[in-house]
């Protein structure tokens, strides 16, 4: 075979994308083992059918034809309304690109912000697809730790201090594996040194509508950060929409039409139909989001409620997303092992810290997407087997 | 605003993307003016009730979550077979990746062969989005030009002459705009430059379906190019579903596996539904392609009969594809002035040959897709106003 360009090689570095837990868990599962799926970020219920058969109405009407540009207007206006609502920044629709999903947001922020060989930085832990991302644009990540002592939340002198030779700045809050949700103060001082250093925000803001303490602040939304700021949306989380790829990116008129340029050549547009149920899940607003929201507030206090209860691990309470990060150094062992272990003793799926980064190990992510009664099952399960291990920690 | 990179400003480079015309024709149209559209490679009938109907079902049922990954397994089955049953060369589902559409699959297969700053060759006259495309993954585009009276089949010895620097060779037959369809004895002349220069060859096949003189031979078939060819094809022309963005990439399996973690990061998969529809489609067979060719076929004879009762320009007769190609220089005027008058003049948008290049200066392209008696009417009038434009020349 021909060569491969190196930097389509070197994608996965190490050879690994971090999600080789999932992958074996959900090959268990198919083989008819009963694993419960603590991995991803997927709900347990479906897209709601009215969303779906909205969806076919449009298809059925006709609209299955080209769509390619920036998003269907009425789509493009009614995602400006709903970040205008929620971050109180002036948002039109000239300022929105739709995007198959949240992923193909940070590929179009990246490809805009960054030329090839330039440095992205980005906070750890982090989402595990972000470092594959960055590298698959041909740009370099630089992690900058966040620790759990600040409660996940980057330090300003950190960012600056890795800032030589990077042209943007990827947050994501509320934070994807670690619950944080920025507080003003952390995105101010984020802010100043973007603006020192002449970075772009690029802000993935998909957890958005999952909120427990404290409020969401969309970098977007402080003084001067509007024209540096790319914010990517989903309605993965937010509309349980996970499967639809209907995401955006959200900046300034002149990024977007550059980014709408880009889009032609990677996808030419979304399919119509799936932009109409898209919009036609917006217009049922902001109830509808809460209530796709609520069971993984319920879950929280499940999760909470249990971690009260024993003293083997400890867990930061998430103040906003899907996730619960366990701390399991008591233990001895490492995200990696704790979590193969549970797989193989318990079928209890969760993803090992180590898969988003450095910041993360000796941590395990547990996603709150089963029912109450079987996450609560889980849960103490989970902990029983923590318990028993920090009794007799591996040496 | 900060600034862009310059991989994204550069994508069109002098500004345009070749659209221009399309783009007015649609604004008239949306105004009111009974404008012809004869521009874009939209079919005039819709995506086929049955396959919305089965993607409907799918959702329904609950196929409305992550999809991550090469494709759904049948799915890369059915492409498979198609391919295999189409060209003769063994082809498993571990050879296809399913993409976003064809151009999804460009992008992804210029972003494995070639690293930024290499070059990639593409052939002129070109479908108007190849260089931007090619510029987005930062990429050099390189133009080597084919001739009339090559009946547009480029020569290899000029592919040969521009091969400095080339990591890949990106051909398209059947070709829009030409409709050419290459011989075995050029493919197979090309195939020994891609082999001498350790080439790539990035086959666009999405016109496979529409082939009326000769027969479609696709480059991986030909000996020893099997591992050196990523051939891309859809299902937006050969099944009328150019709105469901469903399209693939055919290589080798290590190259598939490479493009997935690609595709990781620029979209996260397609929509489940739309697989299981792709699928459906796939499975109505041969007989469904044929039917959805024919309209192309009966209008490509309408032209020519017309162009044959006529001495004011001529047009080879397209040998696959949707459009017809005309060479209107006997007007003295350019593609550009021809097509703008035209649309002025008579409301009938036809693209400019400019649009696709050098090679195609003086052309005008007419897309087959309107029904029988509105396309023989528009191209009698076509016709008409050539005649007069002839008559008296532009100085």
């Amino acid at each position: 075979m021909t060569k491969l360009s190196k930097r389509i090689s070197g994608i996965n570095e190490a050879g690994g994308d971090g999600w080789d837990l999932y992958v074996r868990a959900r090959d268990m599962a198919a083989a008819g083992e009963p694993v419960i799926q603590l991995t991803i970020g997927e709900h347990d219920i479906r897209t709601d059918p009215a969303i779906l058969d909205a969806m076919h109405r449009a298809a059925k009407a006709g609209n299955t034809g080209y769509t390619f540009g920036p998003g269907l207007p009425p789509l493009r206006a009614a995602i400006a309304e709903r970040i205008a609502a929620r971050t109180g920044t002036p948002t039109g629709p000239e300022n929105i690109l739709v995007v198959t999903g949240g992923q193909a947001g940070l590929f179009a922020a990246l490809t805009l912000a960054c030329d090839p060989g330039d440095v992205a930085l980005h906070i750890d832990p982090y989402y595990a697809t972000y470092p594959g991302t960055i590298r698959s644009t041909s740009v370099i990540p630089r992690a900058v730790i966040a620790h759990p002592e600040d409660g996940f939340e980057p330090r300003a002198e950190a960012v600056e201090a890795a800032a030589d030779g990077a042209r943007a700045l990827l947050l994501n809050s509320p934070n994807n594996p670690t619950g944080a949700v920025y507080s003003e103060a952390t995105l101010t001082a984020l802010g100043e040194v973007a603006r020192a250093r002449d970075l772009w925000i690029i802000s993935d803001e998909v957890y958005d509508s999952q909120v427990w303490e404290g409020r969401h602040l969309s970098p977007r939304a402080l003084p001067d950060l509007t024209d540096r700021t790319l914010a990517v949306g989903s309605m993965s989380k937010s509309h349980a929409m996970t499967g639809s790829r209907v995401g955006w990116v959200c900046g300034p008129a002149e990024a977007i039409e550059a980014m709408t340029h880009l889009a032609t050549c990677t996808t030419y547009g979304l399919p119509g139909f799936i932009q109409e149920a898209a919009l036609h899940a917006l217009k049922a607003g902001d109830d509808f989001e809460a209530g796709i929201a609520e069971p993984f507030a319920r879950r929280r206090r499940i999760a909470l409620d249990l971690l009260s209860r024993q003293q083997a691990v400890a867990a930061a309470p998430p103040r906003g997303g899907m996730y619960v990060m366990i701390d399991i150094r008591p233990t001895g062992l490492s995200g990696t092992a704790f979590a193969e272990a549970l797989l193989d003793e318990e079928r209890i799926a969760v993803m090992p810290g180590e898969s988003f980064g450095t910041g993360a190990s000796g941590h395990i992510r547990i996603a709150m997407t089963v029912a109450d009664a079987a996450f609560a099952d889980a849960m103490t399960r989970l902990l029983a087997f923590a318990a028993r291990r920090a009794a007799a920690p591996a040496t």
